[in-house]
């Protein structure tokens, strides 16, 4: 995620103003155009997603296209504005935010000189990351970064084991295509792979499942493997998150206790002194 | 959950043993109460079970409206000796509980005066709350209240992970309406969306399943995703239960040693004195 | 699980000697009794299991039926051994592997006075239990008591959990019921209930799906539910042998590690010395 | 995995080159070796997948076999080569990733002599796992060791787990036999037991599902248990992560701090010397 203090506003007086109201979120205005902002965010999601209902379109197609067109309007002042206030702006347009604001609003400018085709639509649904901008502001990523954080240590190892997954997958795929290559579903190796990971991964679908008694049996492998080795993503990131837990907590320094309330002088175990 | 001292009896004898009966589960009388409670509030929910299987409530009907009025009698008693017992009646009425034991009387005597519906079956249930009272009492809730603590200590990371977990559906969901729109099942973004998050959760049901190959080569990642980062509440969960079990164990402040038993005098590892 | 020596061998000689091989399994020819009965249990357990299969029966009926007298002759000469050579033959008769014992020869002397129906099945099946026995011996439990240990620590969080679980089920299940009570395999509260079950676990199969966007977004519900909801379990049994894994090591007194050679002398960390 | 360092090179000096470039892959030259072998692997994996779908088969079928031949020739020269540079021959071409080399040339001389069978596919597909001795070069598997080791120290425990799992399946699965065994797919034990595992499992295909009422109630707290015990082997995965992560890290002998950066001279949290 991008720093906010990372741009700096202009020096004109409303310039400042309207970056306080943009860009932070710790005065009045601020808090309020950012609820404002995460309605019109979700708003406009929940459009998109009526937009592809036949029956809604149908009867409400013209109220979703006023909608959509006040919507857009609003977001591209509000990422004009943005531009203006800062003072280093390439910095915010080529960042991660600055780019899915710019996404949000050229799909309606797109459809204004090409015809509205269904490719559209999911980049008006990229307009749903800009909730995490509101987040980050409203303070409310301290846990989502803890995850994030988490996530991102356990990564290289977490790449490692889904490649092993699928090497296992591809090599257990082929196998069922060797077995059961003549009933529907296992047609090809790439078919059998698709069933492999839909059984590994526990989801099970059913639209294929293996019908000889040997490929029931080489399911039976495969689901028990799959059960057993969900504990490895598992256990990866439980032991970065325990570990990244105690980083964050003061520890006493005598007896390791980790409990130390905030305002606590003496550890309340032992009886040590904890700054 | 309320804290039953919360709640002070009335002064007169008969009320305040009245009040140990129903309140306090530590004498004879109290235990059987409970013990009665329990089972009236399964059979109840289990008439209502039965009620809704069409073959049982032809034969049975008369049986399960005789049976329910009976217990709703017994519980209606209960409910008013639970108010007149105590002093603090207010603050009982509006607890969870008072509130739960009133839901669990109602619909009988809505349905007096309003014709039945299946929506008073809901109301019914209901009552199954009401075994929580019980156990609370039983000194059943030492393990429950670890098991609630840890999630509501973890609650707001996992409200954030299931936010990126929700968001990221509505997304994968949207771009397999416009992979696979033209296939039933996908003919939507919500319905493309309900498909993303019955494969993401590895529920799998299979009413729903893609059909062309890109279609699912798309739901292979988003497995591969789902089996992948079930690995973060988990790891969220598993660290706050391992802290707070740490905290409710006494510890030698000397080694750490956190298995000390409650008489122990020194621990048992380093000799240290533990009080 | 039983503790071996809590049986007593008699005195006379050649019941010393069975004794050892029937109930030991550190000399050769204990070892080889085991192996012989492992296999004999194997072999059993297999037979029943292809005599199922009415291709299979057609075919071999007869030499399933000599295979399966020849075991339960062996396992009834064993069986009559080890109560002859015990001089506690009480203990032995009313222990866990002692009923199973009496159970595995059981139904074939049933099926000489009463006809043989599918419910015999179960009971031959339950000789699979002994399996555990010849593990037993053949140190191969400590690993097996571990988890044994750990899930009979957490048994009692893990009860209130499904107790939870259910509870949760079967208030979604009578909301479902409500919501989508017209359609196939929602007709009645318990139908709904199991719909609740295969979806909050996980499984999926898929034989009962919601129909109505209401009912579609319950479940989705219900699935992130699920989804979040297995770290309890999880998190519970992980903290528990984390602790059980501790207890099981040696640690050092000074510094906590535990990371300790069974040979060391000294702690390899801080070289305090460790017993 | 095998050790790199096990194979002394040959003391020629073309030969000592040759083996730095296949054998080592810090120089430039032994690098690029690597990425186009990779390159190899993957397209050769991919061609054998596209052959077995029957529309690209009948489109581009001389060019897979065109493409076939090419990378079968670079494959064997590289083996070849591996042998020619080694002077203890023996022990790379009976190491695991020797006969992986041998065993990824074999088919297509097979198939000079002998009809092509899809047997050959597998073979083929063996491919795959020389992508291990890259990453294993490229020093991408400190992470994969992690895992592995970890897997293999809990090993034992989660056979245990597995052979738990399998009997309860085998039991539940009997039970299910006799239950539902008039129902498509519980004809025979081992068709009730290949249910009783996609349940236990939670892949839940739903090809087979319970259709009686006590079936569905079996099948119901086979679910319960499943979601529970998915538990066990995540609990011992992560308890053997946890520890070995603990192994790998420098702890302060003081404190047990485990958060020591590699340059620190003394423990940023008590000041104890860290050496």
């Amino acid at each position: 995620m991008e720093k906010e203090h990372d741009f700096i506003p202009e020096r004109t007086k409303w310039k400042r103003s309207v970056y306080q109201v943009i860009f932070k979120s710790d005065t009045k205005n601020g808090k309020a155009f950012d609820l404002i902002l995460l309605f019109l965010i979700l708003l406009s999601t929940f459009i998109v997603m009526m937009e592809s209902v036949s029956n809604f379109d149908a009867k409400l197609h013209s109220l979703f296209v006023i909608l959509e067109i006040i919507i857009t309007v609003i977001f591209t002042v509000e990422y004009a504005l943005r531009i203006i206030t800062l003072r280093n702006k390439k910095a915010y347009i080529f960042s991660f935010f600055g780019i899915i604001d710019f996404l949000a609003i050229l799909p309606f400018y797109l459809s204004l000189f090409f015809p509205i085709t269904k490719y559209f639509l999911i980049l008006r649904m990229l307009r749903m990351l800009r909730v995490f901008r509101i987040f980050n502001l409203l303070d409310f990523m301290n846990d989502g970064k803890f995850i994030v954080t988490a996530l991102k240590n356990s990564s290289r190892k977490i790449y490692i084991f889904l490649m092993f997954l699928i090497i296992f997958s591809v090599i257990v795929g082929s196998l069922m295509f060797m077995v059961e290559g003549h009933r529907e579903g296992f047609e090809s190796i790439p078919q059998s792979i698709y069933w492999a990971v839909v059984t590994v991964t526990t989801v099970g679908y059913g639209d294929v499942s293996p019908g000889t008694p040997l490929g029931k049996f080489l399911s039976v492998l495969l689901m028990l493997a799959g059960y057993s080795i969900i504990a490895v993503p598992t256990g990866i990131v439980t032991a970065e998150m325990r570990n990244k837990r105690q980083e964050l907590e003061k520890a006493c320094p005598r007896c390791g206790n980790d409990d130390i309330d905030d305002d606590a002088r003496f550890c309340k175990i032992c009886g040590e002194k904890v700054v």
